[in-house]
């Protein structure tokens, strides 16, 4: 392959995703619901169709859909924003993500990213020519500590790349962690890009808290989020950057030529859903709630010991007692010792062979109650 | 800016449409057609949306879309491909040329590519640190010159971007032309990316030839189109690239970090349409044909001598005779003199002051024959 790809592995969801449909396993693996999104949702993106919105759309997104962005960032977080010109709508996160690193970093800048983290992170850093500096949220409770964080920024340090709430460790970072991270950014004069796609799927009582609302973050903080996750149309691809304007300009500058535009009847349908189905998300967590639960109760009873997460679709375990080579190891025959596929989380981290990554698998509730419990009967079967 | 993208402006295409919603201008400029593709299509996706096709899909596409892409294109130009390697769907034909540029070409590659060109091409070749060897189509015909073809390559060139039908001039390539560039690539072992969106928009009784199909080619060659251009859904973004398995595969290596997947309805509205609506893009040629005539004969009437395309969307003129500094002062003032936009063509090319070029303008005939008229009158009465 290419220099800019060398070393990069397929996205392990794609490959375990084909694995669940090759060998007919439930796939507790890559994270998508298996209920679609609202009624509401779907019918306004048929509609918007019928009514003829299948022409490009203008590359940063349909004015109503920059308007209804906004609108959702000021009446759940009190953050103020120019649709027109701080905020861009993406082809998904991931497309966000892309056009971030790669409209921002310059080779050789140095980016403070919390390990373990999402595989596409590392690709495009490393396309962008960025050099990674990790800051490990460390089992059993994946909290961030503020020396690791410090220790971690040098004279080249230019960006943080956040997640919050954190896939795959399910941690939702806590105001006082949110703030050390702010203290350094603004300390060493510090953009941070937050991937915040979980934001309403937080449990227990808990709030998300975007890093942009604490003192001094609004100037130097890109959001990314999308419709996937809080709406359940992962397939629909749209997503969006906020923040200050020469940020966002910078993600339209690079995603531009990326897809030039995101589908455009989805968008109206977004904008929809924004504004008129505002509480749908919130549903949605609690119904994940109890799912986690239920996961997380059975995979205890198989001698299991997850870790019971603050947000996300996600919960890790390690299977070290099991007695496999590591985590691949272990999902790779799990599918045809016990009709299952999960997600080894080994290539979340720098270093897959430690102790303490070496077995730690992901597993995903955003599932129908009865194929979590299903699941979980095959893997009581077969552990 | 970032320096990867530094010198690059925004994309033409998003300014002028812009200026456009702005003005109230009639839009011939932008290539996207005022009326959407056939009913079927539309109702296939409003189907698999009702069907719960909404989560994400494979990166490298629905299974049941790569294998009615390589239905069409045995159909069409007895290509065999295996539609488990040999396909990936990617978003939109931007993606496509983006993927592969990123997946394929090294810093200091020289690519060879036909000038005038499409924005994005230089901005990807830019991205992926590529060096452009341009070949001029030059005015009042717009062919291909073999020898300038043979005296752009050079032993670091390592590919040719080509386009054909052609945008902006409207060339399609014959037979000719085509054995000339697939002799230089046999000779020089380069490898072809030829983006033919417009292949089933061609006038006059002629055909595409896919380069493809050539001797020697099939193993050299990586093919990328769309449903955009062909079904008129330019918002829908599902293109796809075709070809020896190595190069879709590096496709895929940087479209699974690009966007993921692309829009899964889509995805299944577009292998129904391509199985069982084969015959409506040459139904949407011979239509486009008409309005072209349409285009060119009030264009003429009028003092510009537009080039009669033989195929694509477009018609390029000469405004050089009514005064104006050039073709974006021209373009720029369209709109309130003449409620009109229209494409500079200055931006796609190297030279964008040279003599043959500066006056340059595309305009596009991809719009209802009433919208054309218009248009012309609103030229005439103000040229
Ligand atoms: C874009 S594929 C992966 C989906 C996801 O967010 C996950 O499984 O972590
Ligand atoms: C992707 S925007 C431009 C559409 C098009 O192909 C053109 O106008 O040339």
């Amino acid at each position: 392959p290419v220099s800019r790809l060398t070393g990069i592995p397929p996205t392990i969801f794609s490959t375990m995703s084909a694995l669940a449909v090759r060998t007919g396993a439930i796939n507790l693996g890559q994270g998508f619901p298996d209920t679609d999104g609202p009624e509401g949702l779907i019918a306004a993106a048929q509609q918007a169709m019928a009514d003829g919105a299948n022409q490009y759309a203008p590359g940063i997104g349909i004015p109503p859909l920059r308007a209804a962005i906004a609108r959702h960032q000021q009446r759940h977080y009190g953050i103020e924003l120019d649709p027109d010109r701080e905020v861009c709508v993406t082809t998904g996160c991931t497309e966000a993500v892309a056009a971030a690193l790669l409209g921002l970093v310059e080779p050789g800048d140095e980016v403070v990213v919390l390990e373990p983290y999402y595989d596409s992170y590392v690709a495009m850093l490393q396309v962008a020519g960025a050099v990674r500096r990790p800051v490990r949220l460390r089992a059993p409770d994946f909290r961030l500590d503020p020396e690791e964080l410090r220790a971690a920024v040098t004279p080249r340090t230019r960006f943080v790349l956040l997640n919050t709430p954190h896939n795959p460790t399910g941690t939702v970072l806590t105001d006082d962690e949110l703030t050390a991270v702010a203290d350094v950014a603004v300390e060493h004069d510090l953009t941070v890009i937050t991937d915040e796609v979980y934001e309403h799927l937080v449990f227990d009582g808990r709030r998300h808290t975007p890093i942009s609302t604490l003192p001094g973050m609004a100037e130097r903080t890109l959001t990314l989020s999308s419709v996937g996750k809080s709406y359940s149309v992962t397939g629909w691809k749209i997503g969006w950057a906020t923040g200050p304007a020469h940020l966002v300009a910078a993600v339209l500058d690079a995603k531009q030529w990326l897809s030039f535009c995101s589908g455009t009847p989805f968008q109206h349908a977004v904008a929809h859903a924004l504004d008129h189905l505002d509480g749908w998300p919130a549903e949605l967590a609690a119904s994940l709630q109890t799912r986690r639960d239920l996961l997380c109760a059975g995979l205890e009873g198989i001698g299991l010991d997850p870790r019971v997460p603050e947000g996300t679709y996600f919960t890790l375990t390690d299977v070290g007692h099991l007695g496999w080579r590591d985590g691949l190891e272990f999902c790779e025959a799990l599918p045809e010792r016990a009709g299952v596929v999960a997600i080894p989380a080994q290539g979340f981290h720098e270093n897959s062979e430690a102790p303490a990554v070496r077995h730690l698998v992901r597993w995903a509730f955003c599932k129908e109650p009865d194929v979590i419990e299903d699941g979980l009967r095959r893997l009581g079967g077969a552990i």
